[in-house]
């Protein structure tokens, strides 16, 4: 539901823990290094074959998959000096989406949502280190990432990706985290309909459970939304330098998206708790159908139920004062037609009162 | 219900594709230029021909209807100076409205949101582009726009409307949209107050999914109106030349419109929010008036049918301590008067707890 | 409820239309002219008599009640340099409470809110103009104001009313529409303490229905209360030179009678929403007693009922196995002590579970 | 509940009519006079008297109990420069607490809200003005104020109390009115807790009734407390010279206090916001019960009743089609044996569905 | 609950009062003193004592357990310069956290919130002094606190701790009470786990009563979480010199873990709302169960009851009209077949009707 990874209180700050799964393997390295004419991609299985591929006249897009080996983030700390909180903001992968400036880098925490081949909604921590000539992508596990298509485009060499600096692969790579949101939401949208017709027809309990994951669903998107939404507000404000004129655009309309998103999203919400009170009253409704039916039923059979009780009472009719009913020639019949008349009148009543 | 409309995740920022709808035929290109003594209208097959007409001494207004024709639009974009990402939201047809200023001109996403024949609640996008001698705007769909009066008002040259520059076209365009808010907002308040005689009368099933269409009709209302009045106030505080002292007044106007309209809505959202509170307590109220029937029908025949029953037990009347009622001379009026007795006290009792 | 009113979408900005009743007369004009030493009151039949009355050497208080004459504010228009969007608001009488600084005057749109004779709530759009020596107030109906107290004070000379200018009279023209919501508020206290009383011993329809009423009438109330002290708010911190030093002391009370006003209102509408709360409660714990009532009755008669029914059955008595409590000397005695036995621990069970 | 008290609308601004009790008598007049050497206190009849022996050089604290009198009132007036509005605002004794600045000295509206001997919470207008040399306090009834502790520090001289100037005695008597919630908060936060044990155990009307008028009474106190805060806000940011910096940092200790009760006001809301919801579901829950009961024990015994009812008929056994099982040997021990099986099936069939 | 502490209303301010536990000993004094090369540990008996011990040049850490002994504070007040307003908040255990800062040391009230051997959550009141050279903490009790991984760290001189000075030192202090937070932030989500499930297969009082306990639970963690964010924002800003840059940047640490503790206890407090919607829903749906199986029970037996009973009557057979059905030669199969016909055509109209 709402993942809390923290590290054991009182622990020293900035300590180092790995808290990948321990059945992952080692963290796979690869980087990209590109400029307007060359593009160079490669894995690597140590920090320091990786170091002397670096290239500070190019664009060095590092990334690195799983979080299991604390010594190697110690050697990128070292080198582009990552200061010990971030990097244990890096490995406790619950961290709420937000930018820092540190002397030479920005060290921004996103989330990457996206939905799963079954169609859950995953949620992956991604740590980005942004310096002049390098964009250092940290991620949580190794088997999906949503930054094929960046890839893609920069392989491909076509529009501004290859022309443009770090700045610009940071824009693409966080650009890329928020599009997903749009099909999640769309998906969301279509769910709430569901729910929608399903509770005005016939209301169950597994409508009030796929309600409430509905629900918790925006509440988990909502969290990673609003700050999301913060980091661009920031970045568009950069003045140390790091964020070209230009990038900026690009990241105003990422902002503009993330507005975008959490306006859905609110008015998402605001459907799926309008759906709740639809779900009370649906419910109090069919309540009140069946219990008229009880009651119509009840009231037309009870007395007569009586009646025939009555004569089947059985006082000595020696006595003429006791049941001289059942000695008429058509007591019978008439006792049909009281009872008739009974029913049919409770009908009327009931006919009346809109309760038939 | 809310139109999501984005590009596939992934794809590179400013990627144009047209998402109009398929068999929409191409996009219709109309012009009419003016200035206080003279004003020119016409239609035109290619952006060139267009072009050739375009006189930046008078007030041009480009309006392209129909958004299929994404070469058209790059057209537009090189001649105008349009940054791509503009022209990306053009064509992602559910943007929120926003305004955005570029080095010469102002980018406007509205929204037109007006009833249709069936006098359903229809939502286009409008894109403004506003330079300091055209206006050019661009709809979804060929077939519906709320501007005609506008034109009829340029045509005659009544009011202010011929002597003014680009700015106050634009000023009378987006005027145009707000407007369209009142009848709307008026339907909606009638709905509200037919609602509310229902729920008090005969709640049911139809009244229920009426109310949740109101409010969700208000929630798509609002996420029009508060974006809207921010570009107002973002015009009116305009520094960059391009809206006159004149204008801004006007604009001043429409604002106040938009918060007028802001406060109606959220006035409709308690009393909508209030309705569904009087809808559970109208069926709570029901439940009980149907219960109170059924309990008092109940609580009288009940014991009686037990007495009737008892004086239908077959007991061996030999023995005189086996029902002895039986024989007596007047047992049967004797019964029922007692059952009579025992209605009365129970009505009586049922009377005090003020339950009839 | 709401009264929306506005032009038919797409008019020309500052177009002026009468919306008044068209039975409704010709627009009355009466001028109060006075200084600390002199006062004059007339009536006047058209704009250009009243102007020749017209002095700047004292204040001039110009109120014209209907708006019928679409001419006669025209000319106003004219002679006061009033903007036409100004006196479309004036005429489109369901604004929102504002006031506009313009050249030499300012524009205030208030609300004149008050019980007629019937004590319903009336509401009434008041629209003033005030330059540096005349007030111009603007009504929608000729029948009732609020002044009449503020008219017998400039006759009688006392207090500040006559030493002071158009700012003071402006300053008290306002504080009498704000001191009308008080004996308002007031009756709406008293309805919601009448509303609680029923509630809690005998819900009903009405209550429901008066309680919703409430809640309105305070939506009402706020949405004027809220744009009215924004208004004392700005002519506050006037700097046009317009309001005096003296008078702003006058404001702020005014403004601090607004909020007292707000501060009332919305600690009314949290009691109306938690009566609300109450209500369902209320119905709830009906609900509750009354099927206490029926289970109750129904779990000790059925039972007995049934005891009864089974005596009742036509088993051959001639085989022993059959039926042999028929002919049990006593079996009559005891098969109603054990119907007294069935019903009694009932009885007692129900009082353990605190259901009597 | 809440009390409105407002001057009749139209009413001359700063018109003084004394609301008191018209049974209450005059009021009292006491002043307490002190420097760090040595105090004088005594009653006296005339404000001439009380004048006489002011004296500029110490500090005067001039207590009034009861408003009864409008001469004494405007004789402070013109003797202490108060403006006419801060008169009216003493004497419409619902004002929202609030501080104003005037020439030379504060006026502060605050309430004074203590528990009265049946602790029943009492709410009384306290009205201070603060000169540089004297305090004048106006209160509503002489009966009971605060201020007794106060009194008795001035009396002792232990504390800073003598030491210091009108400010401090300012802050000592606002302290005492903010240090009286803290019981009255006590005794919310106990009456939450037991309506809470009895919500869960036994929810009747009378919770219901306790519960929404704690909600009243938080809803009283927080009326009071918000605007309270706000005068302890100005006052720390006094520039005017009239409250000295020693005296501020008390002042902010004030402020703290104010937080900290808004704070336990805003969570005592919560709870009984919650406490509502709790309230409603218990109500269900028992609803709930009740019905299982009646379902369970209807269940089982309509169907017994039924067959009983089969074996009374009366057909015509001379046919061996009609009825034979009346005459079968063990018919009726093999009758109750079908019944007590149709029973048991019936039983085990809810305690599957955990209904037992 | 909600712990209120707070002195008689009336005391003078800064009156020092032991509220702590009667039973509770003599506070306990302990001195931790560290520079980068030499620690010492130590605890005293008196104040004198530990004052011999005091260096300046190195950092002080005085820790004292219990504030049974108003003597010992005022010590530490008058060497220390702590106003007594501080000490008297001190004394006062439930202050709201706050950071104030006095001539030369920060005064920072907070909350030890940590779950104690029976995992129940326990809020304990720390105060801290930060001066240049000395921390010393104030705890209300003396069992328990959250600081030994400090002192650990300290002894073991690892990592930062003994090389900075003693603003790092209040960061560590601070630090460690911040992270106690998510262990009981991770109970609750699993609570609120458990409490969905069981809410949606069988809804009972218990889990009402947890819900409600997670909701105030989550109420009393918010109180303490707001503020104490607050803490750290200000520590952040400050520029008196008494927190070094460095120390800064791992406050911005603790700020963020406060944003995100604060996030994850809003969505915990939305859950847990919608889970009070669930259940309320939950038990509507069961309501409605049980009716209809009552319902369809009564629906399907009543009528045929009433049959039964109509020929259990004892009309006189002599006469032909007089229920010629019972002498019938397949009389009884008719009617079962009768009432078997009666009973399946319910049972189709109710499964039509999907009531099964």
């Amino acid at each position: 539901m709402i993942r809390i990874k923290y590290h054991t209180p009182g622990t020293a700050p900035a300590t180092l823990v790995a808290k990948a799964n321990p059945n992952a393997g080692p963290p796979t390295l690869t980087l990209i290094q590109y400029d307007s004419e060359t593009i160079f991609e490669g894995t690597f299985d140590t920090f320091e074959e990786l170091m002397e591929r670096f290239d500070p006249a190019k664009v060095n897009w590092i990334n690195v998959e799983g979080l299991s080996d604390v010594g190697l983030l110690r050697k990128f700390s070292e080198r582009f000096h990552i200061h010990p909180l971030a990097l244990e903001d890096v490995l406790n992968t619950s961290q709420r989406p937000k930018v820092e400036h540190y002397t030479d880098h920005y060290f921004i925490v996103s989330e990457m949502i996206y939905q799963d081949e079954q169609s859950r909604v995953t949620v992956e921590q991604l740590s980005v280190f942004l310096g002049d000539c390098y964009v250092i992508t940290l991620q949580e596990e190794a088997e999906h990432d949503v930054f094929d298509p960046v890839r893609a485009r920069l392989r491909g060499g076509r529009g501004y990706a290859r022309k443009m600096k770090a700045d610009y692969l940071t824009y693409a790579l966080l650009d890329a985290t928020v599009d997903q949101f749009f099909p999640i939401l769309e998906s969301v949208g279509e769910s709430i309909e569901e729910i929608e017709d399903e509770l005005l027809s016939k209301p169950t309990k597994e409508t009030l459970k796929s309600l409430y994951q509905s629900k918790r669903l925006l509440l988990q998107l909502r969290r990673a939304a609003w700050p999301q939404r913060e980091i661009f507000n920031t970045l568009i404000r950069d003045d140390t330098g790091l964020i070209g004129k230009e990038t900026q655009v690009f990241l105003r309309d990422c902002y503009d998206h993330s507005t975008q998103i959490i306006d859905i999203l609110e008015s998402f919400r605001d459907l799926a708790a309008g759906l709740m009170d639809v779900y009370l009253s649906s419910l109090g409704l069919r309540t009140n159908e069946i219990m008229r039916v009880l009651t119509v039923i009840s009231a037309v059979f009870i007395p007569l139920t009586f009646i025939a009780g009555v004569y089947g009472m059985n006082f000595d009719r020696a006595d003429p004062w006791n049941m001289p009913e059942l000695s008429w020639p058509y007591g019978y019949p008439l006792c049909l037609a009281f009872m008739a008349t009974v029913a049919t009148s409770m009908l009327i009543l009931f006919k009346r009162k809109r309760w038939l």
